[in-house]
């Protein structure tokens, strides 16, 4: 019997997949959920995922990582997909990736499964991740296999085997939220429809927020997010925090035509309070230290940096050099940031900096001796 | 005798410029004055440089051909320098300085004249521009030969020479406004001192905008403004509408660090609500209509021309070759923007065009022959 | 019964193709050939693919727009894929199935067959090209649907269905050769084999060519070449006598690790005697009469436009976009510009031209006027 | 009395540096004359320099340096300027005024003076250079001060001052070589004129070179040349075997309109045996063993990486970074490559490397965790 790891978030599309897998194909299948900052609970999944016939459930609390490894770099990078998408989903993706390819080796499972459907953006990813991390483990999207292409298909098998359809899914709008960023996909007929107010769940109208700002203070240490108003803070609690005073003033909602990496366009509306103010406090920190030309070049570095992560692309050399490029970038990327919160904008008040080259004259030069690594080929000698 | 021309402004400075090139190095001196849609009267210009010894006095309202030569263009290629400064002064520049170079080719003048100090922006592209124009033309700075290095050197020279001092200037932002803009710089001790409420002269701050939005829709054809809410108008008549639409909502407002064509950094503040509001309509509806290669590799086209722009580089065959390529990107730029102005905001809320992709399945490409010009080489042959 | 155009080039999987289509499928096969300056005849093919019971037999002659439509946009662009391969190939790819998409268009035909296997670069180029040109053709490719992963396969399939196997490939070396040059792909064990001295059909090796150099003078008219030695010549014929003069002294051999469009890395062979001097020739006069600055921002769009055509994607709006950008900027790369052919090695000698830059003292600029097209929205106004 | 340090070569010109230094403006000098591999003896210099009056003479031997902290980071970039020049000249600028900078701080010189002239590529280098090491050092260019503008302006000067002449400059090519190469700098009146066969010091003439190839096999190590047929060998002794063995097939050697900082042109001729070797060496190996996306992207920051170079940018943040981005893409550059010097052309014949992914099927991507430093800011927390 064949054994098969699953990415389960306890969806129907997922829930068809875990039944499909185990008594069409009859597999051995192990699930795996992960927490990165979902408004959902994850408890239940095990359970259920153990009832529906999974040899063994996993829930994973990834957070930490998720902001450490995967949100971080791209602050750092000031990277935005399409001036207007901070990625929350797409980076996601390798992190739970490298989870479910962890598991099936652990396990010793020679497939991994998923819930997408067709060529899409989330199908892309997961085969470029995938590729990158096990060229031999092999892919199964069971509901491309059934040739599922709607939801009204999965409801249809749901009933044909009695499986459980808690709630029926929002047929206009296709919402994924995590700690770095709510997604709300457009699915109806004219696509420049208004969404229902409920339909955000982080920000509020910049109609119906406060009529004073908020302001507030946040430290950088070499490119990084380390304090909100003088107090020091993990990535994740600052996230948190950010996510909820910017929300609280509609800071972060984004509503655009976007090109999926098919080329294919669609309507989508994203909100990321605590994205928005770091990438502001953190552009206009750069702009107070970074000599002239680095800044111009890095603008066409972190649009790379933001295709490779949008493609699904994080498990490449290129990724990493780029990385490693920003690390030089940001070793004096380090300040305070004033922010002012008002009505769904995140304003710079004031920006301060050892680093500051505000006083300089008229050079774009930094005083540092070069530093190539002599010891590299010394044994060779 | 020799024959100078000089940019005339009326203010202290070119005031002095005058007097020095008349009285010290007794030359026949020719001024210019540019209407590029400045709020200060022109019309008394030519009587007070007559009065201070000008051989002849012109004015010119170019605020038509700025806004089709130099302005268009702009919006075309969605061009914004370090993304907060929509070019309202540098563009200016090389529109008056052709001028000029026309007019003191008219007069036989083998000098031309500005007032700038040291060297700055201004003075970079100056000489820039002037290179490229009239390569022969000699260019005086009176204020850096007089050795004057800040206003209060110039009201000396004034007193001095009883010259006319009609407002002394703002000593702690010193504002130049255009059709396309307002630049308010910052002088004072602290860098981010928060200026008066009246420096701002084209936006109302965003607490004190009307509590209820206000809805337009732009029509664009081939990626330049035609019509306001379904009424064509010239781009001049265009840009003021939405400058006072645009300005009523607080719209437009920048505050950034921005790094001089030298590397030297400075505090600038800009107002440009029309800029502001254009801009993110047109980029709304290219990324209706443009493949998603295009939208790319525009962006790092569209970095290197504002550069230029910014530079004085306007003269150049890059330029105009990078205008090529745009004029040929916006073909199918045509549609409708819907705007709303907000509370400092303007956010697009529906875009149309018989262009659009948005239904298109997975196609990047469009359908069109090659189109090499062959009758070029032709009559070789 | 359904209509098929088949790109046909007498080989024998074309002819298996053609087999496959009108007997098992027994449909109604239209076949294409082209001359685009390979060496083998066309004329018999007619009659071949008749006698296998073609409905009809086309045959073109599209030389010509090979080297006006294809090969002169790419000399003026000065593109060269990695540094080593002028794309002879991937340029007539388009050009071929643009006719053969006319000719399903003429024809009534819903489907077009090509007889590549599997995702390489010619299939998903194919792919590319026709989805721009007629997204509704239907794609068919016989030897993928047949299961055929090498020739071995075919020629199994030739025996079984008596197919005439006029001769047996070569199995290390597969060559494919028309006007712009021609490609050695190897597929034996030994990756860095070398390849037998009849393998090259255009260039004599360094060893065996002349002892004393030829020179030779090439003139430009707007980045195109149009004279040899002071007689004006029609792209094919100065392209042929070229190859002609270029093979005898061993110009235009490369030997590569070529990226294909997968990512898949193969060694590949190359011969271009005259892509090979007309790119040295035209880089030599761009730096006589270019400025820095547009030579240096040039890098960096060639090698993006090497890519598009790299990939099949001619039929973009990016790519007509810098094909107007190259338009613009080669409009005073014009000169004459002598060579000499030695030992492998084109080198330039001289280069003259009216807009020669080499006297100028310290400008980058040139002088031209603003050049926006005024009359463009006039009508609205 | 005032303390300077002298940039001095013994040339004519350096000469007269030193002697106006000390007679006209009466200062303390302190030379500094460098040992980047120039085939001319240094020891004598001392002597002449204290003869002269100088305070005291260093020679200090920096070949070392030269090839370990500026050649090889040009090498593992793949750094070529406007695709000719190997920058030989240009590199050796920034290692030489780090040591004038060093010796000034050591003697307590508020000065430091150099022999260039105008405002051209060395002058402009030495600015800024000088500016990003020590930005309150004054910088002294005597010739500039002394109205000298070209060589007779020097022999009129030694005459009157009755300084040694030892032998007439060559009026037509100025020659300067280094390890890395040589640099013919054309000053006649046909800028086409073909310069005496004694003009090349490293290369001989095609015509004249070995009937017979030379092979070689060239071993990296992270992207650094590490060994010659299996010996291994210093950067330095590396360099000039390949110089030596080049050299006698006539390798190296370019021949192009070059790009001044300015955008002024000129024609240069270039030797540089070594570093064309390495460029294709190293090349044929990335080709190997990096992904389609890296190599792609490469290609644009190397040219970055050139102009930088070219400027005298090397002591910026931003060529700080590129070395951080090529350090990483390099990691795998490793293997050994074989070549084939014959008749002015360095082939490459064969490459081999554990890291190849010539087998590979389809993937772009390689196989690494992420692997941001998490302890960056654990402090904090």
């Amino acid at each position: 019997m064949s054994k098969v790891v699953l990415a389960y978030s306890g969806s129907l599309d997922t829930t068809i997949c875990l039944h499909w897998l185990r008594t069409v194909k009859g597999m051995r299948v192990y699930t795996f959920s992960a927490n990165v900052g979902q408004p959902e609970h994850l408890e239940p999944l095990s359970e259920r995922a153990l009832a529906l016939g999974a040899v063994s459930a996993h829930i994973a609390d990834l957070r930490d990582r998720f902001a450490w490894d995967f949100i971080l770099p791209c602050i750092r990078a000031g990277t935005v997909y399409e001036q207007g998408y901070h990625l929350s989903s797409a980076l996601s993706r390798p992190l739970i990736i490298q989870e479910l390819v962890d598991l099936a080796q652990e396990e010793g499972c020679a497939m991994i499964a998923h819930g997408s459907r067709g060529l899409g953006n989330d199908s892309i990813r997961f085969r470029n991740c995938v590729r990158a991390l096990a060229p031999d483990l092999q892919i199964i999207a069971p509901l491309h296999e059934l040739g599922h292409d709607a939801p009204e298909d999965d409801l249809e098998y749901a009933r044909a085997h009695d499986l459980p359809v808690e709630s029926v899914r929002q047929t206009l709008f296709n919402i994924e939220e995590n700690l770095w960023g709510a997604n709300i996909q457009f699915r109806g007929a004219d696509p420049w429809a208004t969404p229902p107010r409920e339909t955000y769940r982080m920000t509020l109208p910049p109609e119906n927020t406060p009529d004073t700002p908020t302001g507030l203070e946040i430290g950088f240490e070499k490119g990084i997010p380390v304090s909100l108003d003088g107090k020091p803070h993990a990535p994740v609690s600052l996230i948190q925090s950010l996510n909820r005073l910017g929300g609280a003033h509609g800071v972060g909602r984004a509503d655009m035509i976007e090109n999926r990496i098919t080329g294919r366009k669609t309507r989508e509306i994203y909100e990321a309070p605590a994205a928005e103010i770091l990438a502001a406090a953190h552009r206009a920190l750069e702009n107070l230290v970074l000599e002239r030309a680095l800044l111009h070049f890095q603008e066409m570095v972190r649009i790379r940096y933001a295709d490779l992560v949008y493609e699904g692309h994080w498990f490449t050399l290129l990724r990493e050099s780029l990385d490693a490029f920003f690390a030089r970038t940001q070793e004096c990327v380090t300040g305070t940031v004033q922010c002012r919160l008002f009505r769904g904008r995140a304003d710079v008040a004031r920006v301060e900096s050892t680093f500051s080259r505000l006083a300089q004259r008229d050079t774009t030069m930094i005083r540092m001796p070069p530093s190539f690594p002599r010891d590299l080929t010394a044994f060779h000698l």
